[in-house]
């Protein structure tokens, strides 16, 4: 065995509908793991927490339809429970499997029918990762999968990468979950750096609605199957560079099946007095309403940036020097927008499905970025119309 | 004259519509200002700070339509031209005149039409605040203004109060004026102090989208005509205590107004570790489009609240503690929602058109609250229809 064997179940938590995953993992696999620092962790982020990074990992089970967070005591037994069932099934310890849920919140799982299923199933492992993929929706509009290959000194590396995630948290939903596959050898300390280095230039680099769930996790396997010698430098860029790839599809996918979202914006904020002001800006425009509509609405709305960017009190910059970019046309300079700000090949680019806005403060040397997208009617209608 | 004076004015900036208001204040007046704070300033609030507190304020001239905000150079010029234009008509000094505009940014005054109105008019002084406050108005749904009348030691007192805002940032609007007077005498020192603990317990504790206009501005006015003892404790209060109830009522009033607002939601944080930490999950919550959505959808969530306070890393509090109510309603406590948290008598009180939230963190003794709206498909139309 040298690549993740899937495994696609239904476990009773959506009707009808496939709802589990199981993932084996090959006996070389290395693992890396982030998850959310939300302080209401759901029960998984919490065993697994307890699991992490001190146990070896055979096993991965997903399941989708339920977040179990919120749940207390009875959550902590249920997922104990059909842990247990799943060390029983595979001759393993509990300790070889992380856990992952995502769904509803506050809400017990169907225990009974869960064990039942994992008892009844005969663990083929031979499901696709686009079976995986929908396993693991919630409210996404579509399977979030990616497969790249590529060859360093003459060997053939393969990512597998999948995701869920639909943009927004759902209503009472846990939103982000996504396992990355590549079949080389890597040691605990390389995977570690790898995946927060791609996590930092992907998955936490999008903000739809600026709230973090109770469950979001990504995980990062090396399989085992290839020998490539990391201590190279040329041969670390190439694979951190790959992976990273991969996380960014993944990213821009969840982005852009956001509820009701019409647009992906790239938002940049450059030559900023440190990172930490750079990201500030960033994350503050792109969780701006009056922003989001104007994206909706098709508008190169200068104003609502600029009017935004002047009330965070705390970033360093002269209001003269900002230089305001969107879809590549300069729209404000020296504290006035320029001629070109309502031209007419301005409006006609806001129809383009990408949006790119670029906010120049003039005042350091650092950049930042984040993919966010648009706050349609739809975004509204969806998110007000369920009930708790 | 013992009271403030009132001139509306047709400036020729909206069509057919009155878009300026004069106002006269008595000899024995002082007056105490709070502008907004925003990086990108209007030209009148750079002007008016110059003013105040140095010199002694006779006339407020305001302005709608237009908020001669990102204006640069020509913007000052023609603040300065309209400002000489009324020192000459009124015989005074231009550091006697405050202005105030509110409306369109970064489009530059209809300079001419302004001067020739200013030339033209009369200024004899005998309009309403009614009348006022429809001249301020400009996504407003309808006029805003508080007389509130009592006594001190037999002696009456009477507050006017007027402002205007629609609850959000209108597209490439500047938001909210207001300007309150109150015929007491009162000291520079006195009135700063009032003006200030009022402003914090009213303006400054709404939000309805998270942004601060380039034009905010509020004013207080003791116009003088009584003498009132403020070294008495309990005169003090009593003043203090009336003068807030009115900036209150014009602050709910903004927020009532929120374009497509259909409920006002009292959201209180108590028990926190301290004052600031109250009033940033306060901030955090209120504008949360998950929370905002549900809100307008009368969807008791509790799930979006614990997600949100949990997505704050620097809030100090144990997730246990915390205690969630809903319209006094406990639905969060001890990690899970509890029984009620869907029953059919709170589900009902979310049809009330004014909501209450009460956060516990039971981690400290400082409360905060604001005052926030929900977030409505309305919202979205209005705010993506424009084009700038």
């Amino acid at each position: 065995m040298t690549k993740e064997l899937i495994e696609v179940l239904h476990l009773g938590i959506k009707e009808k509908k496939t709802d589990g995953v199981c993932i084996k993992l090959p006996d070389m696999s290395t693992l890396g793991m982030i998850s959310t620092k939300n302080k209401f962790p759901a029960i998984p982020v919490i065993i697994n927490k307890r699991k992490y990074p001190y146990s070896r990992v055979k096993y991965l089970f997903i399941n989708s339809g339920n977040a179990n967070a919120c749940t207390g005591n009875v959550g902590m037994a249920n997922a104990k429970d059909y842990v247990l069932a799943l060390s029983k099934k595979f001759g393993c310890v509990s300790e070889n499997i992380l856990i992952f849920s995502t769904g509803i919140i506050g809400q017990q799982l169907p225990i009974k029918r869960i064990i039942n299923s994992i008892n009844k199933c005969d663990f083929k492992f031979k499901s696709s990762l686009k079976s995986a993929s929908k396993a693991i929706m919630t409210t996404d509009k579509y399977e979030k999968w990616v497969v790249k290959k590529f060859k360093i000194s003459g060997i053939d590396v393969e990512i597998r990468g999948v995701c869920k995630g639909a943009g927004m948290i759902e209503p009472n939903m846990a939103t982000m979950l996504a396992f990355i596959f590549v079949d080389i050898k890597m040691t605990n300390k390389i995977i570690s750096k790898i995946l927060h280095n791609c996590a930092a230039e992907s998955f936490n680099k999008i903000s739809v609605d600026g709230d973090m769930s109770t469950n979001d996790s990504v995980a990062l396997v090396a399989t085992g199957l290839n020998s490539i010698d990391l201590t190279n430098k040329k041969h670390y860029q190439s694979v951190e560079q790959n992976i990273k790839s991969v996380f960014r599809q993944l990213a821009h996918m969840i982005v852009s099946d956001g509820e009701g979202a019409t647009k992906v914006c790239k938002l940049s904020v450059t030559k900023a007095y440190s990172f930490i002001q750079a990201n500030q800006v960033c994350y503050s425009i792109a969780n701006s309403n009056l922003f989001k509509t104007a994206l909706f609405g098709e508008d190169p709305n200068w104003g609502r940036i600029i009017a935004r960017l002047g009330s965070l009190n705390k970033i360093r910059y002269n209001s003269n020097d900002v230089v305001l970019k969107i879809n590549g046309v300069t729209v404000f300079k020296k504290g006035i927008p320029t001629t070109q700000s309502n031209s007419k090949k301005l409006v006609y680019s806001m129809k383009n499905s990408n949006i790119d806005v670029e906010i120049c403060l003039n005042s350091g040397s650092y950049n930042a970025n984040i993919l966010t997208s648009d706050l349609s009617k739809k975004y509204v209608q969806i998110n007000s119309k369920y009930s708790t």
